[in-house]
């Protein structure tokens, strides 16, 4: 059968293996292991999440559980939100409510790419990427950060753009590395695609995907890759803030000087029903107005973060010290991160090895485990490291 | 741009110019209006419904609002509820918990069918089928009901199958028509695509979409295509026993022979997140045992019908007798149904004009109207047909 699927298949086949390896999910379960593995939530969720959800289930009229779509009191917070936080004047009809992150990636890759088209992607990328641009029937092409800091290199991708290139898939803040772009690299790429696009005669879309944007360290300030390029579309989750993954609600936000701004909002419309109805259910958008507001703990985060990052180098360990995300690099003290992600796990850790995210030799932790996580974890990652020391 | 987008603008166009037409949007949110037009609630939601939603908030554990996949309960409850209803014995890990049927639809088409494919879809048709279709890539293939019964016509489609032909998709209940198709008529279908799959060295597969297969009139028992065709996957959405479409939750389940399950099982999870994560959330999930139970009240629904057809009757109108479904189909008394709907709209009556769902000269209209608007619905019908004769 001609469907994408197997060729989607392959290239998610080793992700899947670990995400869905049922001893994952085992050891995933069990509280005495640290789990460092994936941004899931390792304490209860926050509780004014539970009553705001609440307070909007009275029906307040005969439609309270129709159809949603992109609902202008929904679109209206989001603009306002996108406008205080980040100071771009977002308009509310250039608003798309989605369910979730991957509804707005893969609606807007379903709306500006197709069949003999490319989509460029930085390495390390999420996990979804690649698969999500093959969706879409387009070739990924993938362009790397560059090391050691893993800025954003406008070079590599001005010589990745070919009369092909459709859009450029960046992420920031940016998992795994937990590095915030600065303003002059934004910049540097808003020029490149400029650019290109002239040269090429069409409009190189820019897909930024920001679903860590309030998660920053150190009291850093975020800059949209939308305040550099016109042609961006802010691609947003409320899955980091409110740690809940599984209620889904996430947008697209075209900025606003965006060329031909009426003719994409009507394409991205009919792509949300195209992708499954990928609109945020009733309850989430009467509740917006709260979530909006809502978020995890930081300082809790940065505590955790501020506690482990020193005692890992204390230690021995190679790390990086996110700027932002949920996420911390860690060099392998061995060579095969998947052996030495094996090896922890007898420890009663659980990390994500580096190799599946296309950055073998390292693991990546995320910040999400709880305090007392952490501090077992840290007994074995220094258990590991003596292990791993006499083993060579 | 060669995403697959204009050309499925193209096709949605006239539907979409109708269901977002801002007077429709209007004149459906005036209460002295009788809206027939679309299958969306009339009446308040189900008290039950706020209560199972509501109960299931308060959480259990640090994962409650995690990332849900098909969960196990979830697909245990659905199993069991096909087992009762149907007595099609479905394994609980051939159930995928999707966002609706949207994303029930979408997902199966993504993972039986691409380019060079074809999927035979049966006019009239669901709005969606076909821009659904052209999504994936595949190429839709129209094959017509029998008149004037609205038969499934297996020499049609066994006539229209070839050796691209990845999928038939049929509606049963069938919207716009209120047929249900008899077991005979499925036991065609199922020798038709059992001889042509062998005859071209492929599995064909059923597509049935059955989000009305409890929605019947008059006793009926319901009988699914599952139970004819090994290789058939049931579509189902809970949007109409509910009425509350806008809290997404559906389901694909595979019947209990089907070829390949295992594959085709991975294969379908997989296309569920290329398809925007389409999973129902987590709440929905928690609260499905009891959701699986509610219904809207099916007695009001026969009542209005049995108002609603001999009114009609009566004042000289053709109509359809609905077995199930939301919806009867009524003849336009002049030729042109988009005309007869604008004058209908003139006597504060909306109904959707067969042309939209490629029954023209007919309209639909939707039981799903309060008593009420029955009431007031019939005195318009009644103005609207005398102003018909008085013009010709």
């Amino acid at each position: 059968m001609p469907s994408v699927m197997p060729k989607i298949a392959a290239v998610m086949g080793p992700t899947l293996a670990f995400l869905l390896d049922p001893e994952m999910t085992r050891m995933g379960a069990d509280p005495s292991v640290a789990n460092f593995a994936i941004g899931n939530p390792q304490e209860m969720p926050l509780p004014e999440l539970v009553t705001a959800l609440r307070d909007v289930l009275e029906p307040k009229d005969k439609n309270w559980f129709a159809y949603k779509l992109n609902e202008d009191s929904s679109q209206r917070t989001i603009a306002a939100g996108i406008q205080s936080r980040l100071g771009i004047a977002v308009r509310p009809e250039d608003v798309m409510v989605t369910n979730g992150g991957f509804g707005a990636i893969a609606t807007s890759l379903r709306t500006l790419a197709g069949p003999g088209d490319e989509v460029i992607f930085i390495s390390p990328p999420w996990f979804f990427y690649e698969a999500l641009i093959l969706a879409v029937g387009a070739d990924p092409v993938r362009v790397g950060l560059r090391p050691p800091a893993f800025d954003l290199d406008s070079e590599a991708i001005a010589a990745a753009i070919t009369a092909r290139t459709a859009a450029v898939l960046v992420n920031t803040p940016h998992n795994p590395t937990g590095r915030v772009y600065p303003p002059e690299q934004l910049q540097g790429l808003a020029d490149v695609l400029a650019e290109a696009s002239r040269r090429h005669g069409r409009t190189i879309h820019l897909l930024s995907d920001e679903p860590y944007n309030r998660i920053l360290f150190d009291g850093r300030t975020f800059t949209s890759p939308a305040a550099h390029y016109p042609a961006t579309l802010l691609l947003y989750s409320y899955a980091k803030t409110l740690l809940a993954p599984g209620m889904r609600i996430g947008y697209i936000a075209l900025a606003p000087d965006m060329p031909d701004a009426p003719a994409l909002r009507d394409s991205l419309m009919l792509a949300q029903i195209m992708t499954g109805f990928a609109f945020a259910n009733a309850d989430l958008q009467y509740a917006l107005p709260r979530l909006e507001k809502l978020s995890i703990d930081m300082a809790a985060l940065q505590r955790r973060r501020d506690r482990l990052v020193p005692a890992l180098l204390e230690m021995g360990y190679q790390t990086s010290l996110p700027e932002g995300t949920f996420y911390t690099m860690v060099r392998s003290p061995i060579p095969d991160d998947l052996e030495f992600s094996r090896l922890l796990r007898r420890h009663g850790v659980l990390v994500l090895p580096g190799t599946v995210v296309e950055v073998p030799g390292w693991f990546r932790i995320s910040l999400t485990a709880n305090d007392e996580m952490v501090e077992r974890g840290i007994e074995g990652f220094r258990l590991a490291l003596d292990a791993a020391a006499t083993r060579t």
